[in-house]
């Protein structure tokens, strides 16, 4: 049975040496182990990869010992997760399709560990892509009139799924404070430009009036603040004055997918983790 | 002998048919045409090598002939560049040292086919790299008090030196109007960041700060506004959690250096043209 | 009307002047115009997108005049493209989805201006793929017994349909001299590595064992020997000792499909042209 | 006094607990812990930086009880080094500069923490860019007639010196079996092209003729078999099929001195281990 670990404390000498002396008490061969120290905030991180013989761990007396032994004394946030329980996501997406069709299409081949329960969209342009991967499509519109009755349609939907977490998909919509709070680190968006440059609408033609020889896409954790959350991933494309705002266009949905379906796999891996609106990715 | 023309104006149809009928009448022969429209400001773009026999060209004839028949009906502006006269560069530094070496060897490569008449700094850190090789090297101090009086001997050995344009090699000081005026578009800049993440004092602090995923550095030509000039060269490099302030500095430099001494060749090799405050690069 | 004219022939002075002269003359208004000259072979390229206005051109008329006033005293080979009719490319899939998911999602998305007629795979996979993007599917299979008869049902099917290119979508089948004959040039291969390095099979397992710290995709047109045709596009991606063969193949899926989608898109705007097993890229 | 301690060994279940168990009870804290378990070869690998308190650690003893406790009964084969100690590098170079340039002024700008005693060379055209800073330089001519006793003085130099590792930085002989015995896996070549494509001589000519778009540059471990030894980095750029041989190794100039000098930096900073032809880089 494997199993990840996730840590994280204020730094002090001899963590490491607690924490995989215990996994090595409880029978666990830990397969990979991951250390970051934040030497600014003096906060460790952890991410331990372990393997036990499920016929002789007893997982809740294992939670509790560990309760006890370590994350008490050593004030440790910590989660623990099964290989075997696989995450479930909604997706949230508007009339683009390239970053939705990326996606499914990896679900759809075995790349994506997760559960897909729903999309949800504004519109219903995409509904046709929803089935042809045989995904339930929920049609929300999102008018100004009707945005709180929206969101809680959505947040039905949610709680309804028993959802882990929200990939916004080039959604275009502003995501409420009730929707973030219920969500916490846990709704990733894929933003069209190299954040922190171009943050907002239209980055493309923003990039393209300011003449930049490089365009970017940035997927980050969602925050009150736009395009201001964590960033988990981000990558770059060369342009030139040859290339027009409908090239920027073009070249940048190839990023878009690229970068969120990346960012979506470190999250379902669990290889991600927040502190002071920064990642620590164990990649 | 090889010729390089430059023009940019207006748009409109047949300008390449009659430059290059023109360059043919002459009895030149184009090795290389680059051409370019602004779709948005209608502006046309043309980079032109060509050869000749220097024994049946003269020279004076050829540019009045030019100007007659075609610079002023399109009404453009050009120039022309005999790949036998060397541009002529200062080089402004400040205290860090890894520009300069890059520069510096690259020209007694035979890389870089510039002449550089001398050095100028605001510290005297960087003397002893001017005396390894061999370039006069001008120590004028830049407080504030003396500002005004630094700016002129600045201009009086610019002018001097027949100086062609400038490379500020990490000079950390603001370059005034004045200077920028005398050499508009010849005020070459490396910028350590992606620009527009980032303009102004230590971006690589910021870059920290926010947890991007990528640095950059950016070298652009000096205008007024801070760190705000058209972009002649950009390039990135992934970081991660990892990496301290420091760790981005070191890798930052290794982008600064390579950024700036692309963009100075292009620059020496008149690959670079500016229009409403962007670049087009002929590379 | 645009049109986009390609031409080769050998190199001499006036040809670039000629042959815009004679655009100009016919009332063409040219857009773009990209030149090479090979040294080593001094051989001249060009590519020309021109605008004519479509009540005052004689298509069948300028080819003629095109033919006796330029390709004749200048050996041309060149063609004429109208932007109005799209190539038809056929696809040859055997069993992997991601990249035939990415040219289908492009197609679909209107990304890719041709028209495909049918998809063909000696297997029966991917079946619903082509099923839910409404696109025939043919399987042929392919045994070694089978194999001239399946040959001749493909060609059969190509030329039925008109079909102008052919896209080895990850087709893991070696294509006959008979094929390539009928397509010179025009069946587009995605191999997943960074050629010449590891051509031929299982190029992951050979990068793995090799222990490199870059892998590659490289699309290339098909000639008779295995992996050496003239190539179109290429690009990279970081590996480590920590990722596994899987790791590796995951991440290669990435580049296979964006690097053959890049190679498509060339071809189809016509910006791809070949001479001694080379190309030249007019991006 | 930070120390950094380097292990491989047969996997097994419990090593990292036993490890940084025993560095936490002798009052070491561990900064970084770095680890890779090679699953085809089932081997593990781990890097420790860890801080003691100089007055309470006895050196020779933790050696003494780190070998029996751990190293004899997990079959480790390990190292420690102290960061006070600096390595002392011996540069082999020929007739090109620009490796060198960057390293010296790497070493002179205090960014590479190693000694550099002496630069050796069969040719003397670059004795005074050692003179520039100031390292004593030994013109030793290889001729194929005093091959040997040319590597006999060399092997002297390298001896007297007490060098730990060599980098030939493009020093275009073959190194004879003598001396890579002398310093396996010591030795750190930077080879001008993406190995394993274009081993050999003239890479750059053969990535023209290939018609490749992608150039590189690994760095290696030397091994009897040329350019087949363990890879510690390689980079790309991008080429087109506008550039010419010259081109290419320009361009190559930027990236074999970037790739080598990384090489270079983890070598000295201990971040590479070796095993069965291939690198573990903790970076």
């Amino acid at each position: 049975m494997k199993t990840t670990i996730l840590i994280h404390c204020p730094d002090q000498s001899g963590i490491i040496s607690a924490v995989t002396g215990f996994i090595h008490a409880k029978g666990g061969n830990i397969i990979y182990l991951d250390q970051h120290v934040d030497k600014e905030a003096d906060v460790f991180f952890m991410r331990l990869e372990s393997d036990f013989d499920p016929n002789s761990l007893d997982l809740d007396q294992f939670k509790n010992e560990f309760t006890t032994t370590l994350s008490k004394p050593y004030q440790m946030d910590w989660s623990l997760h099964l290989d075997t329980v696989l995450p479930r996501m909604a997706i949230f997406v508007s009339k683009y399709n390239h970053c939705l069709y990326d996606l499914l299409s990896r679900h759809h081949s075995g790349e994506l560990n997760a559960e897909i329960p729903f999309i949800v969209s504004n519109h219903n342009d995409l509904e046709h892509i929803a089935e042809q991967f045989n995904i339930p499509f929920y049609h929300i519109p999102f008018s100004k009139a009707a945005k709180l009755k929206a969101e809680n349609q959505q947040l039905a939907l949610l709680k309804e799924h028993k959802v882990d977490f929200i990939v916004l998909a080039r959604y275009m919509q502003i995501v409420s404070g009730t929707l973030i709070d219920e969500y916490p680190n846990r709704i990733i968006n894929i933003h069209h430009s190299f954040l922190p440059a171009f943050a907002g609408a239209k980055p493309y033609h923003a990039a393209f009036e300011r003449g930049v020889k490089i365009i970017g896409a940035t997927s980050h954790y969602v925050t009150e603040e736009l395009d201001a959350g964590p960033i988990i991933e981000q990558d770059v494309t060369t342009v030139s004055h040859a290339h027009s705002i409908q090239d920027f266009i073009g070249k940048g949905r190839d990023l878009e997918k690229i970068v969120l379906s990346r960012a979506v796999k470190l999250h379902v891996k669990r290889k991600t983790m927040v502190y002071n609106n920064k990642t620590v990715i164990f990649s």
